[in-house]
């Protein structure tokens, strides 16, 4: 079991219907009517999940942080997907998939922002190596503000599981402080995966194998850097412009070399 | 004085001379000349700043992390600027400057993460209300990850004091959730100041007035959001890439519009 922290996190969940909910535990004193919580007790009502009253005290030594406000549950984790499910619910998708893979996360926090902005941006799904998933679930959770519950999560194994998604007419492209061409230069309208590595090592060898192409996000260079999850952020981001104006994406020269290859 | 902690902050602020060192701390048994610490201990020498060594239980006690790796110095603060100053320093910049003005910021990690991604996207100065100045400088230089000892920093006083700013010709845009704009939609390529508001209250009215558009990030709407760091990551990274290729920023019919106001 985990536990939930944070009125955002539950009522996320329980809307989401996410996860089963052994428990609600609410601060005493919260008025069950009170406008932050009259939505979580209605829904907990309706899905016969028990809510309990405990002290202050109580809640904090359940938590991880002081932020949960009154307001934690106890549920079973969210389930992750396969490659093999995600790619089959994409099959039938009536627009072109945006997926997001991270290969190397240095902290559960990171995770969860990149989590939140993905979802925030129209990303289909977030990939993520096995090991990855060591990460302690409600750090993940608390940064992601309810994006946990909503985004498709899926844990890959192996990059050759990945041929299933490449079937699907999905470019692979990673991200590589070094590359030669920017974001800017390339369609991400298209059927696209972004593959980000970890801060520290970057993209592996084997991953960059099965990119398509290599994308770099133009910066000032020299000593300056971006953090994994603001490097995330303004990729998806950049994904998501081309997708609401593809016609100005990219200039009509690098169109052409991109559906000539 | 201030603590700077870990390699990347000490020699950012060696290189950048922003600050005046009073001691720097070293782990006992790292070796001067390795290769982690060579340049520290070069610079170090040539301005004549004292080197001590020390166990690292006495390095741990004065850092507020662990992630310090060895290293620390005692340091003067950073200089801030004042809105006059930064202002005095754009008129003669042969570039069209862009300015980031934070409103509210909720811890001191944000702050260093926006000024490392402002500082990597090449922004002219972050300005910041005055009262957020009192976060932990320690916390907020080492997200920042060095761009706090390089960015100027801008600390301001008044909404009044912005005139000057706007006196250089430099518009305004104010970010706002549910603003009817984008900010693809609009010239981020000319002098602007783009302001943000902190994650609870957003944009304050007196901020809003003196703006000359409000735009948005477009999302997916609903319950999802963006975080602070992240959202300012974003419309950052718009500016940038519209400076990059102002041809293709906006459709010909909004450059007009924009120009008849």
């Amino acid at each position: 079991m985990e536990i939930l922290e944070g009125r955002i996190s539950v009522l996320a969940a329980l809307r989401a219907r996410s996860r089963r909910f052994e428990v609600i535990l609410l601060k005493h004193g919260m008025h069950r009517e009170a406008e932050e919580v009259a939505e979580i007790t209605a829904i907990a009502e309706m899905l016969q999940i028990p809510i309990k009253l405990c002290d202050l005290r109580e809640l904090d030594s359940m938590a991880h942080g002081l932020s949960h406000g009154g307001v934690l549950a106890r549920v079973s984790p969210v389930a992750r997907w396969t490659v093999g499910e995600i790619a089959h619910k994409l099959q039938s998708a009536s627009h072109a998939p945006l997926l997001v893979l991270l290969e190397g996360v240095d902290d559960a926090r990171n995770l969860g922002f990149v989590i939140r902005t993905a979802e925030a941006m129209g990303v289909d799904a977030l990939l993520v190596k096995k090991h990855l998933w060591d990460l302690d679930p409600t750090e993940i959770a608390r940064p992601a503000s309810g994006a946990y519950e909503r985004l498709p999560l899926v844990q890959v194994q192996e990059i050759s599981e990945l041929k299933e998604i490449k079937k699907l007419g999905v470019r692979f492209y990673g991200c590589l402080a070094k590359a030669k061409r920017t974001m800017h230069d390339i369609k991400l309208a298209g059927p696209s995966l972004i593959a980000i590595g970890g801060e520290k090592r970057g993209l592996s060898g084997a991953m960059r194998e099965v990119c398509d192409r290599l994308i770099t996000i133009p910066t000032l260079g020299g000593a300056s850097s971006l953090s994994l999850s603001h490097a995330s952020a303004i990729v998806i981001a950049e994904a998501a412009r081309q997708r609401r104006s593809p016609a100005q994406a990219i200039s009509t020269e690098d169109a052409v070399e991109e559906s000539q290859e």
